[in-house]
């Protein structure tokens, strides 16, 4: 898959590159990909960077910690950069998901359709409300979180989304760090503390409307 | 509140602006008020670029559609900047908002509490099914669509907040933008047609997990 200009996936240390480059790389993909299904070949950092209001000399450092990947002047093969992209963050395959919090929460996120589509599987549930366990949502027996850890291990679990109010939050993040969970989708609006190695994302509709009112000020 | 190198808030056409250097004030807002909270009267491009993983150019060039903030070698004053961005994304008063779909997921985001805190009031909530219209959730009275209009107007609604499914989620925004409401956060997984003028942001959880999976692969 990569040119003999890139660095070997295994050469490139995960902590070498920076956490918000990596965060910057699903929409590259997600643009390639619009590009690849336009019947665009190649597209230059200028493009790609035009369209998602970044420089292009920021596009080309964010990619070069991954190795060279296009030509000088000839911009990037569209398909090549969108294959080797979905390789570096491992979306080549599918991913098992747990959600604790089955409150309405939680109950939208695992009947939430965009999941499955991107390799998203949410294979489990669970609550900490004995009025909730042992029921069926959405196709999920609801579990203690008692079963978190046996769980986790049997239907090899490793992302963890949290959808539990935010007085419970930290104590459920634990609880996912102590199964061995490494990835985290926080909706609760704390900014948890978690040991080194654990990634942790938050839903934060506040930045997004932020980011609105300039247009209605 | 400017300074006199600062170009006045109506001297800038807001269209001039790229949109997604809209999308990262926030995030500068917020780090800034994380160190006037930590007692920090100073911060350099380089600074606030390190913690966002941003190039110090980038921050500068951001900032810079907006006048002159910093002094050249003296960094920008903390208070000052988050004050001005404030201002500028008009963070400093508050608006109304209000949801339609009232299932699963409008009912967390009108129990969601992170919203009142930065001045973002749910005022009214939607719903398109007569069973669920009449109900009154989380203090609010649901209302018909065909109350939409009515409702914006009275409540001086400025943002509408789409819970619907993906199915019905045109149909609401078009209701909506025929409301006056030109601001819209869009919980479903689509890109809708809107008319110009009108900014729509999408909650989307894939690409948050997407940039997880890097980190376990």
């Amino acid at each position: 898959m990569t040119t003999s200009n890139n660095k070997s996936l295994t050469d490139v240390s995960i902590s070498m590159v920076p956490e918000v480059v990596i965060q910057r790389l699903p929409l590259y993909v997600r643009l390639l990909s619009h590009f690849s299904n336009a019947g665009e070949d190649v597209i230059s950092s200028e493009q790609l960077g035009s369209h998602l209001q970044i420089t292009p000399a920021q596009i080309r450092k964010d990619l070069s910690y991954f190795g060279r990947f296009g030509k000088q002047g000839r911009g990037y093969d569209v398909k090549m950069l969108e294959n080797q992209l979905r390789e570096i963050l491992g979306l080549n395959h599918t991913w098992n998901a747990a959600v604790v919090g089955m409150g309405r929460l939680g109950r939208a996120v695992v009947s939430y359709p965009g999941f499955t589509p991107e390799g998203f599987n949410i294979v489990s549930a669970f609550d900490v409300s004995d009025n909730i366990v042992g029921q069926t949502i959405s196709e999920l027996e609801v579990k203690a979180i008692s079963q978190l850890k046996k769980t986790v291990e049997e239907l090899d679990i490793k992302i963890g989304i949290v959808a539990v109010p935010i007085d419970q939050a930290q104590e459920v993040i634990d609880a996912l760090v102590d199964s061995g969970i490494k990835s985290i989708l926080n909706y609760a609006p704390l900014s948890p503390q978690v040991p080194e190695g654990v990634t942790v994302r938050g839903i934060d509709p506040v930045l997004s409307l932020q980011s609105m009112t300039y247009y209605i000020r």
